[in-house]
């Protein structure tokens, strides 16, 4: 099994530009972010891996947290006052700093992606870019836990800098 | 910008273990592999990280394809005779090979979480465990672009080794 457990490397395909240059302030999950303009500068060679996505309304975006500091196995996330184990939470403080947020897309122009919901920071590295397939993703009626009834704070929450880098 | 473009590295905490020995029949969605049983292994460290994740029905696992070769910018995916850019599909060929599913939560012990609808391989080095939430991750009506009017062959296509790696 050990070998199973070696490091993976990746190397981000671009950048995702949002108008959120700090922590403070910023929504804490896409769907506390709508119309937030936001977008992608793709490497130009990969390209060509854009071919046709510009049939999807919404893509998922898979990224690094890289203003994130040290992970904690348990955290007290925005929208609750209890802790909870990391994994039972969308805290960015993992112990692999991996973001995801389904966003929308409005057009693409070469390299450049226009995106909508944008939930991260100016500067993110994208790692990968999916298309958002809800025959593949959606699981209607699925029971949420300790965030049952406590999301209707969600556009009202905003993130803040205890979670940043030191 | 060269600086963001860093690679970023990652250790897996743990290994998700399937039925799948091999890429040859596989399910291509959990959507595809409904009541399909696995398991997770979690690195005993980790296990503080699962606090609370019992009151989740759904898991969204991000995983490193380990068994894929190299990236393609251009793919003939499984649910189509044409070519499409590899960001318009869910191809696993990927420039960083990250999968990303959601699988359903049946029971945890320990460091050993039993999980239902699983569409990866066996040994699968599993990156991160978030909670899955409708109200984060659900689109509703989104558009689907060249997917759309070929969903009905999900459950009928089945993986074969063309993305194995060589």
């Amino acid at each position: 099994m050990t070998d199973r457990l070696e490091t993976v490397t990746y190397r981000p395909i671009g950048i995702v530009h949002t108008p959120f240059t700090e922590v403070d302030g910023m929504p804490i999950q896409p769907t506390a972010a709508l119309g937030v303009r936001g977008s992608i500068d793709l490497t130009a060679g990969f390209e060509p891996g854009l071919l046709d996505l510009d049939g999807f309304s919404h893509l998922t975006l898979l990224y690094h947290l890289h203003e994130i500091g040290r992970a904690r196995l348990v955290v007290t996330p925005f929208l609750d006052d209890a802790p909870h184990g990391v994994f039972a939470t969308r805290s960015p403080a993992r112990p692999n700093p991996l973001g995801i947020s389904t966003v929308r897309l409005v057009a693409i122009h070469g390299c450049t992606l226009e995106i909508e919901d944008v939930d991260m920071l100016d500067g993110t590295p994208l790692l990968d870019i999916k298309p958002y397939v809800p025959e593949f993703d959606d699981r209607q009626g699925a029971r949420v836990g300790w965030l049952s009834g406590r999301l209707d704070r969600l556009t009202e929450v905003r993130a803040n800098r205890r979670l940043r880098r030191p």
